[in-house]
């Protein structure tokens, strides 16, 4: 089945934001066993956004729109759409008083222009909009040549917190009961940290390749720090092939699993401190908070994370964590034993069960030969010892402060699991 | 000048990746005034490329495509575009030595089927790769109809660290000397932060009309917590209806205005405290460390950050900025009375000039009629005065957080620049 996605707005187009909604629904929709076979973004423009849609709608019986229905003046989306289809506007009362007690609870004012958002075309169903004022809208419209059912015509907002809880609450289940036997696909998803791509690969493809063989879709998917592994299948024995191949998978690589499907490595290493009833403090140095942002994340972080301190001067080092003097005048602040000394510190000031600290050269400066950029000192003082992990990351300064991230919340994961800590 | 952007990928279409080619193709195009005017996605199938690269070809002057150019079975872009054109394929010797030549200086092997890279449709210009072993392609391809030109198909390899500086070194040059009148354009962005898009055009859409009416293209870009006003324009007037549009706006608004063009808050913030020579702590309850990860985000940060506290527990609040029992007791963790005695205390104990705290209820649980769900409070401890804001930001945990962040940032920008500071 042919799906178009097309996403509207000129910042694409001029390249001023990262169109993460190609990705997040395009993801939502494979996982469902809808694959995307077109994606399109254009300006705001009512030509391109008509010709757009025209060529999807000629092509394909599930047209997905983002954007467009705001209340400025480039927001047209709703107006092309209704003009194309040839259905009339009419200001919805109900969408209207939603709209309006969205400015009431936040007591700011309605501005008159907003109330173009009520208007919806002749035989739109409204997707009402929990976290935002502009209602999605679904529309049947006409007959796609090679299948039963109407074409449907699903109109999002741009804003992703309004987009994403609308298309999970309220336009999936739609599409599952509407297309029952292309949304039967089982799909499976192994979360890893800690080995490449390729090293990965070799590892269980071989294992796999009868399931590969029987039907099984096997994929990998490599990002800054982690690498997913993928099992998809349709038909009868899809539930079996996915558990078969996942339960393989994890007899061969279980260590270097975190989670599956969603999960986060920060959501892993809370639900593992929570269900231990451990807590948690954090020393960060050159990832200036990133750690503790990630963590806090985590709703019910509360419950495990004490704090954190982000230790980014020296003195900071010294005053908050109890790092001494010498050993920084000694070793540096770039160093194992200033490692140590943080997580001791914030173990013993914080009174928790673990504390992690990370020190290193982000860069682009400060590197030397012993200690190049990208050099990393991750320390976790535990209830029984003290380890200290040294690991090279020369990256650019975030994604450094990224796969540091990763390897300290990884290390924390496994001390806290009983598996090997080794870098 | 219609321009068509093509990328190509299977990962794409699962939404495994985000698309981050066609924001930095897209930007970097149109701040040479080449704006895209649609980039479309499809899986790399021969079929799925062929028709997007002949439907882009009846429309367009210019067409990218990126992806498909490697070694393996997945590759498909060159030979689908030759034979789309009927032009037939060469090894190219000078490719190949190149290509030999890669993988001599890494002392790899090279597989057989690597030279398939190696092999150039008829009449194309190579571009030779510097950071792997897949060319890029540009051919001429025919005649638009409404241009002197032949078009240009342009082919750039997959990997990020290959296509930009191939982009950047080879293409860009080539496209300025081809296009010399489109790539005149005059562009300016000014980011603002503290009112929504609606109103922030309220303010300033009628007073810049006569310019829009003399050329000047206005556009609006709402992201979470700020807003970019965006002017562009061609021709002669452009350098001075830019300016004008910018000063006008900034005389109406620009106490909103935190930076132009690339600017970050966060960057703008470390900036505005480097040259007055002033020092920052920070204190984050419900922000959890994201203004700390902010901040360090910038190069240089750590001139002006000592370093922060993530406070989440009570007894963190308690230990480390010496917030008083009874304030928490009395008051709740999260108040102004709170939020006063945090910003004082990591002041007082990171001895900086100032320092920025945050508490609040990030949700989705611990909310009372009186202090609802969202609501947060903002200290920001000065050399003169202590001053706190009360915010509601009623989103998602994660968007509670950055929005917070904005709004501390933002009161420490202000009260940096000596501007008005009340909520």
């Amino acid at each position: 089945m042919n799906i178009e996605l097309i996403n509207t707005g000129a910042e694409l187009m001029l390249g001023r934001v990262l169109n993460t909604h190609q990705q997040w629904l395009c993801r939502q929709l494979a996982d469902m066993g809808l694959v995307v076979t077109r994606q399109v973004a254009v300006d705001d423009s009512a030509s391109a956004i008509s010709q757009a849609v025209q060529e999807a709608l000629a092509r394909a019986p599930l047209v997905i729109t983002t954007g467009g229905l705001g209340p400025t003046s480039d927001d047209r989306t709703r107006d092309v759409i209704a003009a194309l289809l040839g259905r009339k506007l009419h200001l919805d009362d109900a969408v209207l008083r939603q709209i309006e007690s969205y400015f009431t609870a936040r007591k700011r004012r309605m501005v008159e222009s907003t109330k173009v958002q009520a208007l919806v075309p002749e035989g739109a169903t409204v997707l009402l909009n929990a976290f935002g004022t502009a209602p999605g809208l679904v529309i049947e419209a006409g007959h796609a040549s090679h299948c039963d059912l109407p074409q449907l015509l699903v109109m999002l907002p741009g804003p992703p917190r309004e987009l994403r809880p609308m298309f999970t609450n309220q336009v999936a289940p739609l599409l599952k009961q509407r297309y029952p036997q292309q949304t039967a696909l089982v799909c499976r998803t192994l979360k890893t940290t800690g080995l490449g791509e390729s090293l990965l690969e070799e590892k269980i493809a071989g294992p796999l390749q009868p399931l590969v063989a029987a039907g099984l879709e096997l994929g990998y998917c490599a990002r800054v720090g982690e690498v997913d592994v993928r099992f998809a299948a349709r038909g009868e024995l899809a539930a079996k092939l996915v558990a078969e191949a996942e339960s393989l998978a994890r007899s061969l690589i279980g260590e270097l699993v975190f989670g599956a499907d969603e999960d986060s490595l920060e959501a892993a290493v809370v639900q593992s401190l929570t269900e231990r009833k451990l807590t948690l403090a954090t020393a960060e140095s050159c990832t200036g908070g990133l750690i503790a942002n990630r963590l806090t994340n985590v709703p019910g972080a509360s419950v495990v994370f004490w704090g954190g301190l982000v230790s980014y001067a020296n003195e900071a080092k010294q005053a908050s964590l109890g790092v001494r003097a010498e050993t920084l005048a000694q070793h540096g602040a770039v160093s194992r034993q200033t490692a140590c000394e943080m997580a001791d510190g914030a173990r013993q000031r914080a009174g928790t069960d673990y504390a992690l600290a990370v020190t290193g050269i982000a860069g682009p400066t400060g590197g030397t030969a012993d200690k190049p950029v990208g050099t990393v000192f991750i320390g976790l003082a535990t209830p029984g010892e003290t380890l200290v992990q040294r690991h090279l990351n020369p990256f650019d300064r975030e994604t450094f402060k990224w796969v540091t991230s990763q390897q300290a919340l990884d290390l924390l994961r496994r001390a806290v699991s009983g598996l090997r800590t080794s870098a």
